[in-house]
């Protein structure tokens, strides 16, 4: 894992309200099964775990899952760190994949690396456990603006 | 949309048969609704509608929808290009958000621009249209392994 | 080649002004020895030849100068297409390397597939040509912040 | 910085072979002032000092000697880590810069978070050191190829 950038605002308020929303799965989020399990300054940890309808006909879980989680990541990190009516608006990620998931659980940890007024680099790590074994299965680095509230 | 590599092999029986497989829509690509809409060398189109659990509770496409998105068509692409056993193993990709999604369909194309015994090097564009507008919502370019079948 | 967005503003004076930058060779645009060869709206077009510099010992271009060539490109596309006093900062790119480079001479395109008030999404392909072939050698997709200017 | 990955196997004595480079300060490498300061399992570091003509006419360095700084690591970290004769292709990258650098020196650390038959994931951290302060300049990840020795 990545250091945080130091310093960071942190709002244990907003982050509570964000881990509350682990009751209300909807939409990809639910189809995900991600479970937000905690935040600290700089750092949302989150898990998911692998099921029947992540993964392709060979076994494998879909990239597409891990990339959908590490976007929802991205964004949600960042809330806790900002202003109230404060937006992330994800611009743009890349991410690698490093080992095959079929089964267990996905733990990530998305760490803001630099936060300005203006943008945030997030990276993220996301590790497989499954069978007592624990792997990284892939590694992300993005970008959001912080947009103002609207006057 | 860039220029596919020149001179790829392709096999439209291949091709044939993922058009078939739209026909049975499981795990994320089922969640997402994705349907592939022609292959031609070096290039694969697909739609992909926006619904209601696509959606984020302020009313856009959440960015993993599109993310997965591309994370299905980049391997999926190569299937007709390489020889049959071969096998895409999609190593990294990076995006772009443009623009919010809130409604209509969003077109891809997905195209070869490198093809080489080892890897193959894909873009992906994904237009949004909605209202009788057309715009770019977002933009990818990934890397994919070239793997032999086990012998 | 990509398309660029379409109706940007473009201020031909500016562009001229770039152009003849190319007189005044310092720093790593020297040591590269970039040339901007023509702009136009959402398009920028230089040329750098291949040197003995720039090889390393094994007779390859050294990829850090062609990331370096679609740095520079990165931001320099955009400035004809903001107002006066703006300043395009390069947050991130990517870029993937298609094929090895050993003489001749790398032609860019760096294209502007998106631009809004606070940023900008930019493509850049690099052909090289040498003895009379000529192909793909890199491909890069970076994002500016559009910075105003200091009141 | 990240965890390297476990169990790498490491050659000190090619890393060795490696850090004597220093004294022939060739191509971008001797106009970049790159100078390699050590290698352990994973991980190399090294720092490049801020020069005159590093800088942009505004005084900050341009981005392409960060880029190539990066490039250049991220090949050169896996030597030590590859069978003799085995060559690191780097494939693509990705790269985030996050604060002006204008003086001092800037030190990389590039390490290696997966290592298989086939390829490497190489994240690397630049920090700029100047006046006292130190803080993140730029943060990579990239991939690279293992190439077998041809017979």
């Amino acid at each position: 894992m990545v250091t945080p950038a130091p310093d960071l605002p942190f709002d244990q308020a907003i982050a509570d309200r964000f881990m509350r929303g682990n009751d209300r799965p909807e939409g990809i989020f639910g189809f995900l099964g991600i479970r937000l399990t905690g935040y600290e300054p700089g750092v949302l940890r989150a898990e998911m775990p692998v099921t029947a309808n992540h993964l392709t006909m060979i076994g494998n879980m879909h990239g597409g899952c891990l990339a959908a989680y590490c976007d929802h990541l991205l964004g949600m990190v960042l809330y806790p760190h900002m202003a109230p009516g404060y937006w992330a608006a994800t611009t743009e990620f890349k991410l690698n994949y490093m080992a095959p998931v079929s089964a267990g659980v996905c733990h990530a940890a998305a760490t803001i690396v630099s936060l300005t007024k203006r943008t945030a680099v997030v990276h993220i790590e996301v590790h497989n456990e499954a069978d007592g074994n624990r792997r990284l299965a892939c590694m992300a680095q993005g970008t959001c603006l912080i947009v103002e509230p609207r006057k």
